[in-house]
This record gives C-alpha cells, sequence and structure tokens, in this order.
C-alpha cells in the first residue's frame, strides 16, 4: 500500500501519521518526508506492508492532518496516459516498447499526432491513433479537437512527447498538473525555440533534456528531472540533435517512472521527488 | 539535534519513535529510515529541531525499541581524525586544505606517514606529522609504534589517505569501522595492487575509485562511496593515474563528508548512506 | 568517404597518406589517428570531401604503407547484422525501434532467439524471427543451427542483444571480432552468472554495463563501452535489475553506433574508439 | 615537442604539414585537428618525437600554410599565471596545492585580492599575495593597480578564481583572451548575479559550472569547460552553494589543464578542445 501526504506542517506530523499506521497494524517498509522549511509544507511517500481498506486508512490519516491536506491511500495502482506528438519518434516509440512489456507504470491509451508521421509505429503496438491537424483552424478549434478526443479516454496524465505546439493556458488549466513536457534543453538555458541550434551556437559542451510539468508559464513548468550528455566542438549541429534525442529519451522516460510511482509532489513553481 | 538509530525491525518503531519526539514537543525536520527487509533491521536519520536535554531523549527513545539498539543524540558535532599517508599527496593535501578553512566537518589532530615525504605540506598546515617507518622492523612492531601514537589523540575515525600498507586484522580490531580507506578502483574491479596497470592493460573505458570501511578481509569493506572517470585508448598508464588522483580525492571527500555528518550506518558487508 | 588504416607504425606515415590524398585533390574534412607506442601500432579514421574511385584510393594508399596494412575506403556503407536473443527485450526493441526508424546505422536481417519470447515483437516490425532452442541438443549441434541460419543471411555483425547461451571457440572463431556483446556489469567486476545478484551482496554505490567484441576467453573481450549508473542502499535486486536495463540498453546502443560508423579498431585484447 | 596550428582552411593542409615533419625526420606521435566547416578554419595539435630546431620547423610549417596563419612550436613549456580572487578559498587553495607539488602545469607567480582574506592561505605556500581594494576608488583606478602588479610579473594567463568583480573591457582586451573565469552556473542558464538563488528558486534538478575565456561581453566568452552535479529538493540554498564550490573547484582545474597542455583554441566565440 502507497500513502501520499501533502500537507501545512506542525509539529508531530510524522508521529500522528505513523500512530495511525501502527493502530492499524501496518508495517512501514519505507518512508520518505521533505519539509519545505520556507512554504512550511510537509510532503510524505510512505509504503506498508498489511491488510486494511484503503478508505478507513485515508480517512483515519486525514483526521489527525491539518485542514486542507491531501492524502491518498493507493493511489491509482496504474495510470493511464494519452501521448501527444508531432513528427519526431523517440520518444514515443520509447513509451509505446516499455507499454507493449508492461513496464511502463502506464497504460498507454492511444496517441494523438498534429502529423500523420507516427501513426504507423503507433497502430504496429496496437494502439489507436488520432490524427488532429492544428492547420487551417484557429488554436481554440484545434485544442477543442485535442479535448474531445482525450476526454473521451479519461486519462490521468496527458504526455507531450516532443509535441511541438504551444498550448493555451486554457487547455493547460483543465489538465492542471497532469501535463509533463520534454524540453530539448537544459532549462532555464535555451528558452524558446530551436535549442540545440542555441547550444551550438554558444559552444556548450555540455547539452541538457528537462521534463517538467506544464504551466501556463511557458518553459517554466516545476521541473521533475534533468539529464545532460558531454559534446564538443566537432559536435555538428546534426550531431546535437542526435545526442540529443537520446537524452531527451531517457529524461522523459525518467520523469514518467517518477510520476506513476507516485513519486512526485509539485508546490508552487517546484517538485518534491523522492527518488 | 541529529538523531541515529539502528535496530532490529518491527511494526510500529516509527510511530513509536516519532510519538517521543512529539511528547518533548520536538520537531522533525527531516527523516530519514531504511528497512534492510532481508536482514529485518531498521535505521533511521532524524534531524528535529527545539530544546531538550540530549541524554533523556536518548533514553526515552531506547526505551520504545528492541534490545540491542543503538541510538545516538546529536553525536559528536565534529568528529577528530588521525590521518595516515605514505608518499602521494593529493588526498591529504585536499583534507589539509578543507581542516584549515573549517569544511571538512572533522578536525585533523595529526597526519602518520610511513614516508616523510608529507612532512612540509602537512606542517606549513600546523598540523603534527609524525614519521614512522615500516623498515626494518615486524609488522607488529611498526602498527604497535602506530597505534601508540593514534592512542594519545583519541581520534573517533582513522583516514587511510593513500596509505600503502596493508594493516593486520588485530590492528584493525581495535579501530573496528573506525577506518576509512580509498581503494584505487571500482571495487570490486582490479583487486589488490596495481589496479591501474590492470586497467590499462584490460583497455576499460571508466576508472573508479572507492572509499570503504577497512575490515579485516582487504578490499571487501562496506563500501561508503564510489565515483568514476571516464577514459580512453588515448591514455598512457600516467594518466590514468592522474587522472585517477582527481577521482580518488573526490571519492574520498564526499566519503567523509557522509561519513562526519553521521549519514553513513554499517552492517554486516554493507552500508546504508542517507545522502 | 571514410578511409580506415590500420598498420606498423613508422615515421612518415601521416605524410605518406595525407600526400596521397592531397594529390587525389581529396579535402580532409577530419581525421582522428592514434599511434600506440607500445605494439608500435598505427591507427587511423579520414573523413575526405571529393570524388574519386574508391578502389583506386585504397590501392594508392597501401602503396605508402608497411606491409600487413588493413585499408577500407568507404568501409560497408550499411552494415547488416543478426540478432541474438533469449527473454529479455531491452535492447532487442531499441534495436527495432532503431532500425524501423533508420537510425541505427545498420540493417536487422534476423533475430535469432533460443525461446520464443520475442517472435512477437520482432514480428511486429516485419523482421524475421528464427526460434533455435538449445535443449535436448549438443552445443555444437545448437551452434551448427544457429550458424546455418546465420550464414544464409551474411550478416557482417552478430549482435548479443542479452542472449544468454555461452558460445563455443569454434563458432567465435567463425564470427571473429565480428560478434559484439552487452555484459550486465562494469567488467572485470562481477565476472560470470547473476553480477546484480553479485552487485547487490557487495553493496556497490554504481553499477556498469560493458559491451564488447567476443572473444573466446569468456568477459575479456576487447571493450568497447562501458556505462554506469549510480545506485545506493534502498535498491532491492529487483531494482538493480530493471535500472541495470537501462543501461545495458544504453551501452549496447552506443557501441553499435561506434562500430557501425567505423569508429572502432581492435587490436590485441584492446580497443581503439575515435568517438 | 607540440606543434600548434590555427589556419583558414584549404585542400592538403595536413599533408603539406606532415610532409614538413616527415623531411625533418620527426615522427608524430599524437595528432588531432579539426575543421570549422562553416568558418572554414583549420586547427592541429601535432606532438612529435625527434630533435630539431623549434625555429626551423615553425618557419618551415608556416611557410606552407595560408597567410596569417597561427603556428607556435613547443609554445611555453610551462606557463605563467596569476590569480584573482576575493574571498572564497576553494579555487584558490586547489590551485596553490597543484602548484606546490608541481601537477598544475603551470606556475603561480602571485596572487591578487581585492579582500585581504586569502593572505595567510597564500603566504603559507610561499607565494606572494597582494591586496587591491576597489573600495573608496574608481573601477580605472582600481584596474590600474591591478595592471601594474600584474604586468610586473608579466604572466601567460590570468586565471580568475572566484574574483567577484566585473572587469572593463579596457583591461579585458589588455590581456585578450589571456584570462580565464569560472562562472558558478551552467551558462548560459542563470546568468548575472546570484546563480545558485536563481537555481533554487527554479527547482532545477542538476546545477552546472562553467570555465571560460572572459571576453567584453559579460558571460559570453567561449566556454572550456562545463561540470555538473545533481541536486534535489532537500538542497537548501547553502547546500547548493557547498556542492557548486566542488563543481567550480573541478571545471576551473580541468580548464587550467586543458590550456596549459596547449590543447585549447579559440575562433569567434567558441572553442575547440583536443581533449
Amino acid at each position: 500500500m502507497v500513502i501520499i501526504i501533502q500537507c501545512r506542517d506542525r509539529v508531530g506530523l510524522v508521529a500522528a501519521i505513523t500512530s495511525v499506521l501502527a493502530k492499524a497494524e501496518l508495517n512501514i517498509v519505507s518512508m520518505r518526508e521533505h519539509v519545505d522549511l520556507e512554504e512550511k509544507m510537509f510532503f510524505a511517500r510512505i509504503v506498508v506492508d498489511g491488510i486494511q481498506s484503503q478508505q478507513n486508512i485515508e480517512m483515519a490519516i486525514t483526521e489527525v492532518l491539518p485542514a486542507g491536506a491531501i492524502v491518498k491511500v493507493n493511489p491509482l495502482p496504474e495510470k493511464k496516459i494519452v501521448v501527444l506528438v508531432t513528427k519526431e519518434y523517440h520518444c514515443l516509440s520509447d513509451i509505446l516498447t516499455r507499454n507493449y512489456f508492461k513496464t511502463l507504470g502506464a497504460k498507454v491509451l492511444c496517441v494523438i499526432g498534429n502529423h500523420p508521421d507516427l501513426r504507423n509505429i503507433t497502430e504496429q503496438f496496437s494502439i489507436p491513433f488520432h490524427f488532429v491537424s492544428h492547420e487551417n483552424k484557429s488554436k481554440e478549434d484545434f485544442e477543442n479537437d485535442l479535448t474531445n478526443i482525450i476526454l473521451q479516454y479519461e486519462p490521468d496524465y496527458l504526455i507531450l512527447a516532443k509535441f511541438m505546439r504551444i498550448l493555451s493556458p486554457e487547455f493547460i488549466m483543465t489538465f492542471r498538473l497532469r501535463i509533463i513536457n520534454i524540453h530539448h534543453s537544459f532549462l532555464p538555458a535555451f528558452i524558446g525555440a530551436s535549442p540545440y541550434m542555441q547550444a551550438f551556437k554558444r559552444g556548450v559542451k555540455i547539452i541538457g533534456a528537462t521534463a517538467h510539468f506544464v504551466t501556463d508559464d511557458l518553459d517554466e513548468g516545476p521541473i521533475i528531472t534533468q539529464t545532460i550528455i558531454p559534446v564538443n566542438h566537432s559536435f555538428t549541429l546534426t550531431d546535437l540533435i542526435k545526442a540529443g534525442r537520446e537524452n531527451e529519451t531517457a529524461a522523459l522516460a525518467k520523469a514518467m517512472q517518477l510520476v506513476f510511482e507516485d513519486k512526485v509532489f509539485v508546490f508552487n513553481h517546484k517538485t518534491v521527488v523522492f527518488e
């Protein structure tokens, strides 16, 4: 059983929570907690061993916490996701493969592309693919088309696996803190378009990738994971992009794993990640 | 206040411990715990905020734990160490510098060398240096000479900073789990002498360094940290050794920091490290 | 045009080679060379720009080199490979995906499994799968079955993508320096079976993976790439294996890329890799 | 003998250069070259074995190169440096230690501080320390004071080892491409002041350090090396700064080594580094 708690901090919280667990004869297998001293927030992820009603435990814990606490006992054992893509295959095919071999920690419900390029690879894995062009329509219409498809699948998370359209604040609000994006740079370096071109021109010796939750502040969403690879003067722009792909795939894969295992908490603009 | 606990695991341990803290009005700032399910051992490191008698807390916690528990409240705020060296300067000079600027987290009491080469750098930092040759005497006599000097300083830990003599089980037992060594390889690869020569001959693409507690089983002591650096075919043996030095210094520095901050627990042949 | 040279070293080699290129009006875009001073061997990889008959250049260069030189001009623009697997999917699916999107740098001709588990994923990508059981037959018969299938495809390289059978010296000799294996440890640590179990018991803080050419000296073949990931006390054996998979996939992918781009030279037990 | 060449690219350059070496009976031990295809620039670093007049070789090579070529044969075997500091000790003490044990690859002539804090550690290593306050004087006067001291030492390079004053374009021009700075972030992220505070607020998962040549475009100088360390939510600002120090020391040490071994070329805003 996994227990997720996020609330205002106060003295005796851990004692109060763990006493509830002890009374319920649940043995703590592992426990991670963090107190953000500036924000006075408490975050905990507890894995317990033992048999108890999920609902009872959730109520019993909530009772001993400050008002407004978020408590989830056994949050969704398998997340359901919808993947949004454009033309680049590397993140999508990694997701499809892990999904196929049941090591993704989530179930891919469908893939939506604003280009049709990735239909074949998706359908090859027997996953529905929806082509929703953004051309010849307003952003609002485009996003309505997306939303209509997404909502019928009822996903827990949207994964932007190299989806190259900027989403409106309205769309983002609909799926608040449920959209994960892979950004092809070491944020906050190279914000915006063509980060590899920027990196090439700047002559950097390391390039990065950042997986983050999407908020309406573009490229400013809470960071989940960052990964890097060393590069050098001999890398052409094409080489940078190629190397970057491996890096992006790795960063997104790691971020998804952490989120799907309920190890990521978001508060304000930052995350707490119990790796 | 830092609280260190190591004991047999059982249901309700965390609740029992944190209830003691809550009653004493100590707020948990951070808490790390680990249960070794195979060995049924419980390890915790708790940082609390608040004013209480160290001794009372230690007693109160011990009372709620299984027999044989190790409990330390505010373990030595500053550790005292004796450093053993031979001829190589890199780890020692790093230790002396950090000691001088009070960022080592420990106080260097003296340096003992089985060669006189590092006397100057040591004394330059106003630290006593003892030259204890291993030549023309038995291992027993050599170690007795070492022990006599060490005991008069009453150190908490002995740091083998590229000390190139193998210590006897008797010597090691005298300072059980208090001797930290830096081994110049990625243990268990290249056990024994000349690991860089072995690595060179084998054509490895990464070399490592391992900081570990010394036990009488040579090169088999509990590992605290391991660090690596990439190498390639263009590295001569000299280059490997040079690159290795940076790596060794980093690995030992990190291991010392972790140990001096009471973040390392040892059980059987392994460590629990709350980084 | 890529030019690969491996020969005994002597004064004036680079001048002699590059003079040939200059006379042929080929511009050197990039050049990497290495001299192994111990073995007195010369290795070079030269990329040139310009139009010339491949055969003429190869002959002209060979003429200015010591006897026994290996010279390849434009070595196979696309390598052809046969992949051998057992049950684990992670390396294979990465290969199949890259092959599908033409970013592998090689063409997968077929997959051979000594278990049928990976037939579906292979055929899904429209690649032939051959199930060759090792059961109820001698090693010789098993390897003959493998060889018969392999030879009809005429591959340049065999990729052991988690193929869990030990191959005989005879089989290895048939495909000398053309077999690439991914070993699930940081060789030479944890040689042999169950490296993750060994790593778990030893309490290491880093685990590695090694991609290497297979020679008849088991686990002693020339190393192409090594990659690592940090681990800690909280990793169960299952966690180690899971983390190891990501690492193995990455190490093998990188090694294949280097080999397929003709950036890897082998001499005795070591490689020269022009990354 | 080390030979450094930087010039416009054209067909036959390597042949022309290596023919000169062959005629002079100099054996090429290692050679690294790079052609910047966009800028049409050629860079080479050649290590040769054999006895020849430095001046003759330099002239003979220059003759076969395009006009304006930079050729250096055996550039300064040991560089001489002046180190500028403010209050932070970590980079300076690393430099002083390596200088003392003759592993820096350069000779420290003196240390200049705009605060007196690091006088003791400097003088302890028998290196002259000059305290040049920036207070109560104009930037011009301050820099004149610096320049007067620096010029009397005739250094090859100035090392800004956590020197916290911004230098004027005039000062920088005086020592053009001879000033190396360590910037406490992963440029171009967190440009400007307080990068650790910025990183803390942004909740990054990796922090970096950048060693670069100083040009009058602040924080935009050609990058020599970048290094990183992973961080997480549990890092306070103090922890970030502390971790950053290790990283800064490592990045600057590596950059100095590369520059002092004549492995770094600068062209426009980028470097070519033959690691």
